[in-house]
């Protein structure tokens, strides 16, 4: 121990050594052509100092400046807030150059040089100071602005301004609160009213003149200090402004919430002024090089003559067009054009750009990386491949995954949308566990949605929580809104598969069955059945009536086949999108479907294999519930083998349309998972029907339904255990899988299945499940004289699972990672019950990303890391992949190909969200 | 690959040449005074083969002999069923010796050589072929043998029971089921029929020649192969019968269910011939060198004249005791004396022996270490540290830990219980979760049990389950039966912690609370309110009627201090074992107590700390439900704050007076942790109660209740969870233990609080915690002026807490493992459901123990393991232990010690068995 001290002192020496030798460079000139920066110090010089010297050095007409670095920042606030040495030299110098190439003087009384000042962080940053201009002037230099400019209204107007800005930012009298006024436009307010006049514009330049005294007058009633008249002192004040904003209060709560860094720090960006309101000549805009809401090719953006930037934003004037610029300043608008080429050719991206004119001269004064909708980042992409600006993997790269859903969902008409926003329709929000836009009619029982929608009605089937006997209706249904569940819950679960939109867990809804209507918490609105509302599931969002939804024109192409592919360009860029992915991506994308047309739908979509059939969901099909029922209520091994006898052939029947629609894809097929409760009724009126059903007293079946109550279900007799307990089950479904596939290979289809065996958490439990599959697989290949292959393999979803991950590669062919149950046993955590601590978890960030949504990488994917290493080194093929939620989740798709799984499965829908994950995960 | 293969290749054909090179010794002589053998070579020899050597080797009389080692039999499964080659000559020769030594020859006419052929495991095992006698015998050798013996009757006999052996073992003739009979038995009969008697010993010498000849038709018959007469054929016959049995069904049932490997191997003894039936100068007997029963240093057993080991066993003849034989040979008895004191000074234990007198000479033929009661156990090892026959070390290694339960636990008086038994008064049998013996009046209702106990009368308190509002009811009666819940369900928990009988989860109950009455599934009896039952809580039995109990001795001198330490001899037994443990054990031993009165018995036990001190056991106390209720109930934090200030004086008192007791043992508390429905009623009566009782409308009661509802509560809102929520109540949980300390402090009382955070999963959990006790106990000291020390830690009790152990380590100062949850979680087995599949689950072998009972070292043990190193690693003086129910069981506090934590902490009752558990963990 005493050692290791005595090194770290000598290390904590060096590094005092090393930093005094370093000599660090404090300030980046840019103008005249020439910058010391570039757009890759965008650490050092912030966002915009960054791309004001990468304009500087590409030729453009960049006023010149200045950047401070970050790194004074960090010394700032490592220095209780003082400069480093040579700090000032460095900027006395950068300000000369700045002089030299203006050909004005900072503080000069003839021919002034007034600049702007303005932070500018590594990542845009609300809540820090943003820009001072017209820095540098004064009771004396002011007069040299007339001189110059001939217009001493401007000259005022101009000082007014700059000593209203710094009065507020650097003085800090910028009201805290909305009930507090700010001094100095109360000042201009009894000026306006003296004068007689109702608009700023009409002051004269006299008023403004003497604004700028009263001005004066209450910074020092309010500070007890004066204005600085000596431009150095106002400058150092502003760059302290700048600095000191880094740490306000709007600013630390900004970091917090988007993860950045305190260390980080801003930059400071000094620079030459140039004005927009000299005159009719002089003008201001702001710019996209496309179109950030379309992504189309042209040239995007708005402008005043005569203005300052701020007057673009304010909305005291409307902004034109950039077209009209044509016509207003014709060299400028096609100086602009010009640079919107360079610009996008040397960025290669879509950038916002902010210029100024002056007496007919244009300077840029910002550019960035322009914000756009999902819809144009993804139009973007696909048109600069085909401009040949970027690369199919930059292409890729400039794609999240989830803007895909963009192509793929039916939305709203957005403007119809927010008209019923500002109506006060948006009734509750719920998960958006369902995305998509569904409008209908709502109903209460799925029977009548059932009926309604044969009817030809539009419905949204609207339950406390639904149930498998639900399927039908759920079906049929436009939408599903539920009050209770989590995202995994049945409604979740099942409309995600289906592919319909769904907002679940509702919880300000109180839902009356007897009296069919919604009441909602805070809301006098109630809704009755029949009456139309309107589910967001992209969002949650529920809306009272009805809402125009637009297809999908890649779901036209793809499923309905009602569009021509060549005629639907929004296809046509999906497809292209698809198509890369799939050369770049190295994990294969699967599905959870366990129906012949979600599988369809899914291989439209592109899976390549089943990655998760749940058989038991095959139990509620029609006639099937009957015999499970029967089976469950069994007292007896014969009884139970009769009740499974009746399955048998209904079980197989659904097999061979999967095997059928697949063809040789692989099939994985969990054996029956669900605690034995889920399909009974749990209500007398249902008990007793299922008694008449099956003959057997209402008594003995709610003594039955009573025994298999749990506690903790999710941790209860399920999975795996079922078939332990009661193997003759395990061997029907091996039957059913074994005889289907025999089955449709005399066809001549191929069929490739997988036989998982779920919740195994100990090798013996496998191996005793895993001897029956195989045993059931030699007779029958004996009794059909039929041979395939198959594999029996396992889900790895408890912990203990996990752990022993080489014992059980023993006996297993294959992983598939249950990440829903892992998560919830890993961290501790029933989803169904989440809700009422997980909020305020994610309020406190607890956990950054809801662990149920994106994978606990540090916790879960300790798990999978360890079972994959283990697993793999017992059995060095063994295959593995995830059929948990989060295989559709990117960030999970990222970490699952970093941590070398085979594939990923995921609903249907997802599968092309999935296919563009892990192609960018394989490029990054 | 290929390599590998290669090497593998390689380093099989270098084991094939050892294995050529190497010429193992088959058979191991004994006799005359010397053995090729020893007890060491147990695994070659067996048990019995080994002991017989070393009795040799101590100059003891024992008929010469060989044995075959254990490695013929590996040979023989190896290859076939054959022996290795030199086998014959190796017997031939060993066999020469004993004829040398006995002066007989095998299969000589005049002076035959007879032997005992026997099997011989490394561990004893039913199952296994036992012994055939007098082989040798054919029609000519039986002459000899009527020569030397001059007694036709005892030569015929021998040889017709030899002929009956054979036939049975070696030929297989004995029945296989109940209902076959044996051939040789129906031959006896009808002869006694023909011969008109009654008892074999009727029968004649030329009667019994005649069974020998019929025996061998009969054998002829079922067989179709005649009776073997040459000895060697039969000695051969008789070692492949050994061999061969050691692959039959029952030894390989007896083996899997033992853990017994198949490699082992048994080993065949075959040893001369001595005859206890030659007449009234012979006998035979077995004795233990101590009382097996008591433990008492005595000579202990029992013998018969003139008559072979069988018939002491067979129960026709009244064996007599020991010091019997004193008087019918006095030589014989002195000379076992004798020996008995060369065995013990020898194997320095109790040895059970077999000897024969054959006219007057004493020959011993067997001798193992004695099997014996639980108490014997501990008094022989307690004596023999006195006797310097072992050491202390010794002879902790010796007591199993819970054997102490017999030294701690009321007990049923044994022989009235097994006629209770026997008279089908044993009712059901539930899980055994408070050992120990109880009797009394059923009760069904916490009130009623207070009231009749309150008018004297013993009861036991009889619910479907227990919840917090029985505590004083069962605080009150002998002992507490539910029909439902598990190992860790309320009744079991509390039971434990009070030291009271249990039997939980006797699901055969079926219970009527409104006609007060219990009806058993199987059984006729009803039982009534108010009659008898009995309850042992160390096997889970219920009994009906009244038992006699026996109070523990130890108890009365510890808590009850009734009994004079002096005068109690069993108690100064537990106390020398206890000083010896605390003399070698490294583990720390801790109690889980809440209340003074436990803790002070805990102490009296022996325990150093409270490692898990339950605060919401404390809100069920009189005057704080009503509170805890109201801020369960409140709508807003103030409402929340108000509640929590009434329950903060009662819980700082509760604190004072655990602080008081324990005055300066570290006391680790836990904050609240259990779901909070767990403090409403569930049903109506019970929530119109508490309405009325707070002054809250009903429906918000049973809205609130309904609320609070969880899918799987072990994984809801609970934990730390609460706290993080609701901050207040961690806030006034700190308040309570720091306001506690700093008064007990002030009285001169010494603290050490230990506040410990449940359920973290994240670090920022725990953080977000501490932060709030930390401020707490600053104001506190602030505003006493009493400074205190105090820690804050962690219960490491799910996954993802003991996978993130390092990030945990970095706040919290201690880990407790609770590995009741984390076993739980780790297995996804809800404990409370788990009975439905953990029973077969331990048939079917799948977890060898019940993972609730012993920890899961594989899975839970990796976690932990995890935990340790990683925690360790950031905070290497990091205080470890376990509260978990584990932390009571031996192999358990084993693994403890071994991964390095620091205590273990368990209910006060077993704080004395975590005691020797410990030491022998240290000493192994």
């Amino acid at each position: 121990m005493a050692q290791k001290k005595v090194s770290r002192k000598t290390q904590s020496r060096k590094t005092t050594a090393r930093s005094k030798k370093r000599v660090p460079k404090y300030v980046y000139f840019f103008g005249g052509g020439r910058a010391e920066g570039k757009t890759e110090m965008k650490n050092l010089l912030g966002g915009k100092g960054a791309n004001l010297a990468e304009m500087t050095n590409l030729g453009l007409p960049v006023p010149a400046g200045f950047t401070i670095t970050t790194e004074v920042c960090t010394y700032y606030y490592q220095h209780k807030r003082t400069y480093p040495p040579g700090l000032k030299e460095n900027v006395d110098k950068a300000l000369k150059k700045v002089e030299r190439l203006m050909g004005a003087r900072f503080g000069d009384e003839q021919n002034p040089l007034l600049v702007s000042v303005r932070s500018g962080a590594r990542a845009s940053m609300p809540g820090m100071m943003d820009t001072i201009l017209n820095l540098g002037l004064n009771d004396k230099t002011v007069n040299g602005l007339i001189k110059q400019s001939g217009n001493p209204r401007f000259a005022y107007d101009s000082y007014r301004r700059f000593v209203q800005m710094y009065g507020d930012v650097v003085l800090d009298l910028k009201p805290k609160t909305k009930d507090d006024v700010d001094p100095f436009e109360e000042i201009i307010e009894a000026k306006k009213k003296a004068k007689g006049v109702t608009y700023d514009v009409e002051l004269t330049a006299e008023d403004l003149k003497e604004l700028v005294a009263e001005f004066k007058k209450a910074i020092k009633r309010e500070t007890g200090r004066s204005f600085p008249e000596d431009p150095r002192e106002q400058l150092w004040g502003a760059i302290g402004a700048v600095f000191g904003s880094w740490m306000n209060d709007r600013a630390i709560v900004y970091r917090k919430l988007n993860g950045i860094p305190e260390e980080w720090g801003t930059a400071v960006n000094i620079q030459a002024m140039v004005f927009g309101n000299y005159g009719e000549d002089s003008g201001t805009g702001v710019a996209f090089t496309r179109d950030p809401a379309t992504g189309e090719n042209i040239f995007y953006g708005e402008f005043l003559m005569n203005a300052q930037g701020e007057d673009v934003v304010a909305g005291t004037r409307t902004p034109l067009p950039i077209l009209e610029l044509a016509k207003k300043d014709r060299r400028s608008y096609r100086e602009l054009l010009r640079i919107r080429k360079v610009l996008e050719a040397h960025y290669r991206e879509m950038m916002d750009i902010e210029f100024t004119i002056q007496q007919g001269k244009l300077y840029m004064l910002q550019c960035r990386v322009g914000k756009r909708t999902a819809f144009a980042s993804i139009r973007i992409a696909v048109d600069m491949v085909r401009q040949k600006l970027i690369t199919q993997k930059e292409a890729l790269m400039r794609i999240e995954p989830d803007q895909l859903n963009q192509l793929l969902r039916p939305i709203f008409d957005p403007v119809q949308k927010k008209q019923a926003v500002a109506q006060g329709r948006l009734m509750a929000k719920g998960l958006n566990a369902g995305p998509g836009a569904a409008t209908g009619r709502v109903v209460f029982h799925a029977d009548d949605a059932v009926t309604l929608a044969s009817q030809g009605a539009d419905v949204i089937l609207v339950r406390i929580e639904t149930s498998p006997e639900d399927i039908e209706g759920m079906s049929v249904a436009q939408g599903i809104l539920t009050a209770r569940g989590g995202m995994t819950s049945h409604a979740a679960l099942v409309a995600r598969q289906m592919g319909k939109v769904c907002v679940a867990g509702c919880d300000a809804l109180e839902i009356d069955y007897k009296k069919r209507e919604i009441h909602i918490a805070g809301k006098d609105n109630v809704i009755y059945e029949g009456d139309f509302i309107s589910l967001d599931g992209t969002t949650g969002e529920v809306i009272l009536g009805e809402l125009e939804t637009r297809p999908s024109e890649v779901l036209q192409v793809l499923i309905d086949k009602t569009l021509d592919p060549k005629s639907a360009p929004i296809y046509q860029m999906y497809d292209r999108i698809m198509r890369w992915a799939d050369k770049y991506r190295r994990l294969r994308i699967r599905t959870n479907a366990d129906q012949p047309d979600q599988s369809a739908n899914a291989i439209a979509f592109g899976a390549e294999g089943i990655g998760l059939c749940r058989t038991e969901h095959m139990f509620f099909g029609e006639g099937k519930i009957g015999p499970m029922r029967q089976m469950i209520l069994s007292d007896s091994v014969e009884e139970r083998k009769a009740a499974l006898a009746k399955l048998l052939p209904l079980q197989r029947r659904d097999f061979e349309g999967i095997f059928r629609v697949m063809n040789g894809k692989p099939i994985t097929i969990r054996t029956i998972d669900p605690p034995l409760h889920e399909f009974l009724p749990h209500d007398d009126a249902g008990q007793r029907e299922v008694a008449k059903d099956l003959g057997i007293p209402f008594e003995v079946v709610k003594t039955r339904v009573a025994a298999l109550h749990e506690f903790n279900p999710m941790l209860g007799f399920r999975g795996c255990r079922l078939g332990i307990v009661y193997p003759e089950i395990t061997e029907m479904q091996a039957r059913a899988i074994f005889e289907a596939a025999a089955n449709v290979k005399k066809e001549g289809v191929k069929v490739l299945p997988e036989v998982m065996i779920p919740l195994v958490g100990h090798v013996k439990e496998l191996k005793l499940q895993e001897e029956i599959v195989r045993r059931v697989a030699r007779e029958v290949m004996k009794e059909t004289g039929v041979r395939f292959k198959y594999l029996v393999g396992t889900m790895i979803e408890i912990p203990r699972g996990a752990i022993t991950a080489d014992e059980i590669a023993g006996v297993a062919e294959f992983f598939s990672f249950g990440t829903n149950d892992l998560t919830q046993t890993t961290l501790g955590v029933s989803r169904d019950d989440a809700g009422r601590f997980l909020i305020p978890y994610v309020e406190q960030e607890i956990y950054s990303r809801d662990p149920f949504e994106a994978i606990d990488q540090v916790g879960v994917g300790f798990l999978m890391k360890h079972a994959v290493q283990n697993g793999r080194a017992v059995r060095d093929k063994l295959k593995i992949g995830i059929c948990g939620e989060h295989g559709g989740e990117p960030s999970s798709i990222t970490f699952c190909h970093q941590i070398g799984l085979d594939y990923v499965s995921c609903s249907p829908f997802r599968v092309p969200i999935a296919r563009l994950a892990a192609a960018r995960a394989a490029i990054a």
